[in-house]
């Protein structure tokens, strides 16, 4: 796993994977689940959990379960999104159950309870999220909502669940964000790597989310990335396939990867090694 | 709600109420709901939440869906108890949605994410059920399991969420466990005062648990919430009724209570005015 090639500051001491909702579920439709699609994630994650037990979490996007639960909100109701939190523990349960049959020591966790709202988003208390990592398990999250200090509830997206998550290490963070798309993509070329320090063009290149989706698409995914790189994690956004043979790749230095696996890498820094990128501006 | 004869520091800054499962379900069957015991329930709790917002937390007894998970444990596998936080999410749902017809602003928290396993039990940290509770909303709780150091998962019963809670309130807690009896019952008659700072021939006149029951049912219940007296609460064991037109009396010192609303009262001093009751040691 630690080839001599490779700088040791480039290998994560802790992996955030996230499984976008478009991977495993139709979002337009309600409580729909691609089984199948499941079941290849599940093996991919148990591979990854026994590789690197405790030291990564999963967090699945809401697909079909938090969409449908927060598509049409009351805004005249603070409390209106309260059906996210019981859609998506319905979700956390499948993705629990289903790892604990692959051998997993899955554990779903509920983020309004692990963690608070403040002013730049979710953060996760001291507790028992470091407890489950401490033991080896694999926590479960999803998004959610949190309440805010004003009294509503506040609907934090997966999307933005890693943010939440930065201080469970000490150590350098990757953020690993699965998606139907190779990355990041500028006129259908993946951008290799944006810079979280520059803004720029990067942005307007990405698609328009589609009416159906409540949480704007890959604007948002990079939106969040962006915010967890400025703070130092190593993020990623790349194309998910149940089919695949496992994720291992996700455990080693980038320059290590093969070059056919593409991906949009949000960093402020480029590989140590391998080959150069140019460097596109958020 | 502070008649002139109270002392106030016989008023209950912050009231943890239990719901025991046996009063809306039949612990020896699975996933069995009285929906229209709930319903007197939720309507006694919503009128307490609306009149104490942000001073009380619910904790559901686990009932069929508690124990059914629980009730066949593989000895050899530390993971078996990971059923009960699936099933109780379920039963802190169905909780919190009659509740919010019914216009209280609850909102469910899975216990495992928000507390700890210290040395004496499960301990809420600082966080989501703060800012629940600051802003006026009912949280809703269950037993779940938890992770211990050792790897495996512990059950904590809803017994025993009382003591994980006590540090929410820095004033003086209540907590009043409705039972499907009177109170502790010695030869028929309801013991009134237990005095936790002794121990004696209280605990021999508990009934035995049933086979089916996984928490030990009154004997269990006295020990949980004799470890909240010793702690400083004031603990109540009572019967709970659906048809009872309300639980206000909850928020009032017991002293002012109806002379034949029987209860046993778990506290290291007797109330300050009323009738004067012998205290049986525990």
């Amino acid at each position: 796993m630690t080839p001599a090639t490779a700088d040791p500051s480039d290998l994560p001491n802790f992996l955030i994977l996230k499984i976008g909702g478009g991977l495993f579920s139709v979002k337009s439709r309600d409580h729909d689940i691609d089984h199948d699609a499941v079941a290849g994630y599940v093996r991919q994650v148990a591979d990854l959990a026994a590789a690197a037990p405790g030291r990564m979490v999963l967090i699945s996007g809401g697909g079909s379960y938090g969409h449908g639960a927060v598509r049409h909100l009351d805004p005249e109701d603070p409390w209106a999104a309260l059906p996210l939190t019981g859609a998506n523990a319905e979700l956390r349960w499948i993705w629990t159950t289903a790892l604990q049959r692959a051998g997993a020591r899955a554990f779903p966790v509920q983020l309004a309870a692990a963690a608070v709202l403040e002013e730049g988003g979710a953060v996760v208390g001291v507790g028992s999220l470091q407890r489950l990592l401490a033991t080896g398990s694999l926590p479960v999250l999803t998004g959610d909502c949190l309440p805010h200090p004003d009294g509503s509830l506040r609907v934090i997206g997966s999307d933005h669940v890693p943010s939440a998550l930065l201080g469970l290490s000490a150590g350098s963070v990757r953020v690993a964000m699965l998606t139907d798309v190779d990355g990041v993509l500028d006129d259908g070329r993946t951008i290799p790597w944006i810079d979280p320090r520059a803004t720029g063009p990067a942005r307007e290149a990405l698609r328009v989310a589609p009416d159906w989706d409540t949480t704007g698409a890959m604007a948002g995914k990079l939106d969040a990335v962006l915010d967890c790189a400025r703070r130092g994690a190593e993020c990623l956004i790349l194309r998910g396939d149940p089919d695949q043979p496992d994720l291992r790749h996700l455990l080693r230095p980038v320059s290590e990867w093969p070059a056919q696996l593409r991906h949009t890498r949000i960093a402020p820094s480029e590989p140590t090694t391998g080959q150069r990128v140019d460097a596109v501006p958020a």
